[in-house]
């Protein structure tokens, strides 16, 4: 990604999602950003920046300097989508249709739906394809205001085409593993993670079979993504129908020794357990938490782990929503994110899974908006996205209003003004 | 609004909306619909297209003649959003983030909220201002394949006022009173309704100012809307805190007297038997409905009149939806509408309320479909839009995708390829 040599953003009602003793916010009116070499040099007041930006070395005749005035519109780090399944072909409308006939998860499986079906379709189509479904599903995420989507493998689940879906993230897009690697494509930045899906159909005749996968994928799969950078976490959906918990623990563990970092769906159905083995490795995060014990929740308050709400997949399924009041009171920092997935949530954009946030779930506006930035960021194990201050990217989006609880609040409307990612201005 | 000499669609996969045997949606394959003036002439097989169009008059080197080829996707009635309230000033952003907190609906209202505080702003806006507010939003739901949208006054509450509301929807687009009334603006088709929202501030200090309010709006206002044919029908927000039930009868029965069609919101919070108001009224719809009786359902029924499910609404107040099952069987149509409103639903176009029917509300996609195209319609009092058949407006949408399903499906994805008003090309 190229970087504009600056950038100055003045007249701005910025949301720096730096709390401040009155407002978890920090939102500073009449406010500027500095940004030089796709890093926010400074934040302060707009009267302040023309001297900030030259004390920071940009020179204010250089005709490669940007300067926006935001004439009063919000500003905020650019959001991030910590929770996707960006790759993948196919399309199970006929599936969602059956679901609003009123047919049971069981019944969708019988009939051939659930993840098996977007396997062969994902497995039949060349990873360049592949690649540019995911850069589309990207581009109309950006064009939202998400300068950052997390993207998981996990629709192909064989052990080379695992790679192979890692290898089309790369492809799709600007890759970003926080200093390890960058790759040279479009914005959004794509955070690949390598997700331990489901036991493949081919490996569920026996439980050997299902052993041998589950060794293959800690013992041969985990080490060769790590050493070639293919993606910076390992996610395994712990669940019924899924991997168990003594699974999770031993694919996980083995990412823990290829130097990866680690997270997991846990209790979407069903709770195994999973919430205290993560907190017990130090997760980044735990997704979903429909089903979460009491012992749970402390556990993931205790170290610290992320827990991502996924709204949208839990209204589509209509399960209960997680215990957002519990997670509150033990003091668990919560994410939000899209989900994105063929079957239970092809929604794109965060606007929906805000507006669920702060209606459906309970969560304050404050809460919603730092689940989409400095949270979010934290969940990927990144603290230099999703927040505008001093050495964090220059990623930022200019909305078209100029309150923060518009974002949930219009839903259907369309309030990007202007994305910037890396201090270039991208849409 | 001008119409194009002709425009003949063909390679498309054509949901009709009128059923066959076979298909409450009525969708035809490699199917072609041809217009004239303004109006479907003719739906049959792409390859007798040519034939149809010249045997309807149009002659095939007309140079303002459009020909549009679907390539295989989706083509359906133009969307009808049969519940909004499309004109009004100001953002209740703040108390929307106040509910997320939890306040409830009272400690809102005692806070200034509720649909109070946006008298204040609508009142102060002059009326080629909320034209222009109500023309932004239009244009938004337009680009999403809403082609006809109901507009309610109410957000003034003095008589005058509402007399003023309507005249900016008048200014606003195109109005459509079903032949009575034609404006010249721009697409969607505006429907306007004279809403009795509530009993204003300046009535509430004695029953008797109360009873002069709705004297007067009775007596006053409804002959004078007629008169000046700014609105087809009236609506009564007929629910605890609102109108009481013997209110909604006096006023509806005025709006009888006056020749105007009528509907009401019913049971949003409590059943005061609005719904067997309406079928004694021969209602063009009931809307909401979160709270009504086995009677008030069998009732609906009985009397054909409409149910206007409202999701968005529900699932921000946090309510119980209505009893899609209940209402299923009894056989009462089920229209979807956004309920655009400052208060409790900011949605400006159908993509969210149609997800939410098919997952939160448990209504099929064919019932979803029809409830935002044939079903909305009747709810307006039309049964030439929503449908593609002959002598239907030539409103359509072509679609990027050619599976009905993926509308409730893919949320967050802008699906709408080409929208079509009146025969002409307009998004």
């Amino acid at each position: 990604m190229s970087h504009a040599a600056g950038l100055i953003v003045t007249g701005g009602r910025v949301l720096t999602a730096v709390a401040t003793p009155d407002d978890p916010l920090g939102v500073r009116d009449d406010a500027a950003v500095v940004c030089r070499g796709g890093r926010v040099v400074w934040v302060g007041a707009s009267a302040d920046a023309e001297a900030a930006a030259r004390a920071a070395g940009i020179d204010p005749r250089d005709p490669t300097l940007v300067r926006l005035d935001a004439g009063g519109r919000l500003v905020s780090p650019g959001l991030v989508d910590c929770h996707t399944h960006l790759v993948f072909a196919g399309n199970r409308a006929a599936e969602f249709a059956l679901r609003a006939r009123g047919a049971g998860y069981q019944e969708i499986a019988a009939a051939g739906g659930g993840i098996a079906a977007t396997l062969g379709p994902t497995r039949a189509t060349p990873v360049d394809q592949l690649a540019a479904l995911a850069a589309g599903r990207a581009r109309r995420a950006l064009a939202a205001g998400t300068t950052t989507l997390e993207a998981k493998s996990g629709y192909d689940l064989t052990l080379d085409g695992e790679v192979a879906l890692l290898e089309a993230i790369h492809a799709a897009g600007h890759v970003d593993l926080g200093g390890k690697l960058r790759g040279a494509g479009p914005p959004p930045r794509l955070v690949p993670t390598l997700l331990a899906h489901l036991v493949p159909p081919e490996a569920r005749g026996s439980a050997a079979a299902r052993a041998a996968y589950v060794a293959g994928f800690a013992d041969d799969l985990i080490p060769r993504v790590a050493a070639a950078r293919l993606a910076s976490s390992v996610d395994v959906y712990c669940d019924d129908g899924a991997f168990t918990l003594d699974e999770t623990r031993r694919l996980l563990t083995a990412a823990r020794g290829a130097g990866l970092a680690v997270r997991a769906h846990v209790g979407q159905f069903a709770d195994l357990g999973g919430a205290e083995l993560l907190a017990e490795l130090g997760a980044w995060s735990a997704d979903h938490l429909e089903q979460v014990s009491d012992a749970g929740i402390a556990a993931l308050a205790a170290a610290g782990v992320v827990a991502v709400m996924l709204p949208a997949a839990c209204v589509q399924l209509r399960m209960t929503p997680p215990p957002v009041a519990k997670l509150r009171a033990a003091g668990v920092a919560m994410a939000v994110a899209t989900d994105l997935n063929p079957g239970t949530s092809w929604c794109e954009t965060l606007e929906v899974p805000m507006w669920l946030a702060t209606t459906h779930y309970g969560m304050t506006v404050e809460e919603t908006w730092l689940g989409v930035t400095r949270v979010a960021a934290r969940a990927l194990g990144r603290d230099d996205l999703g927040v505008l201050s001093p050495g964090s990217a220059a990623d930022l989006v200019v909305w078209d209003t100029d309150q923060p609880a518009d974002l949930p609040y219009r839903i259907g409307v369309p309030l990007a003004h202007t994305v910037v990612v890396a201090g270039a201005v991208v849409a």
